[in-house]
């Protein structure tokens, strides 16, 4: 990698930035993905046996909700190698309730004209609520 | 939870017990879901960009692929909590490649009428290569 692109990326991305994205998934963007994944848990397509269970009501499949942070990562980081990604489900979100993901640039290393990355990865309600959150590590050639 | 249905999902579910998903992702699932989480890098979608990467060819969305988890976790354990999933990129899946997903039972702790149960989540391509490895926590109640 040439210094100028290795000053122009330490310049563009620095510890404490963060991207932020908000997002709703409705009725289709669930079933799109169960259909695309092949899950098709109850809890997520069918308002019945949502309403019998421990969330009261449909909710978005977590890894679809997760997959945020890919969208994040890959509209920031273009050309990026996604090494790790960790997930924890603090809370369910629900079929067109708004939320919001963000990556937080917390460490960035220099190595062989390779940046690592490690981002911390949320995803808050719009009460503010944590319902995701997690970490990320990429790799910038 | 009543001690006949723990009876049935211990005997059900044990230490060491498999779960597998065979797929490929086409460039139809590929490009639905890139248009669901609004992640257009071109490393996914643009054959040229994509010759041009260190991959040489155009990848499924790392995430799409650690979908899979989700699918194994939804239909085999139906009702469960998805608590926790890391995922580790180790090998990009390209469009078209057949890949075995693979969930195992590792452990299972019972507290409260629950159990909390501790998943290995693999994914391996047909040259028996891991493409992704990760660990899952689950709750039953």
């Amino acid at each position: 990698m040439k210094l100028r692109q290795i000053q122009y990326l330490f310049s563009q991305y620095h510890i404490g930035k963060l991207f932020k994205l908000e997002r709703i998934f409705t009725e289709e963007d669930v079933r799109n993905y169960a259909n695309l994944i092949k899950d098709f848990n109850p809890i997520h397509l069918d308002k019945y046996a949502a309403s019998q269970s421990i969330f009261k009501e449909r909710v978005v499949h977590g890894m679809l909700s997760a997959s945020l942070f890919s969208t994040l990562v890959g509209t920031n980081f273009p050309g990026c190698i996604y090494l790790e990604q960790s997930i924890n489900f603090k809370a369910p979100i629900f079929l067109d309730e708004q939320i919001l993901a963000q990556v937080l640039i917390q460490d960035i290393k220099h190595t062989k004209g390779r940046q690592i990355l490690k981002l911390n990865t949320t995803i808050e309600k719009m009460d503010q609520k944590i319902a995701v959150t997690g970490q990320a590590t990429i790799l910038i050639n």
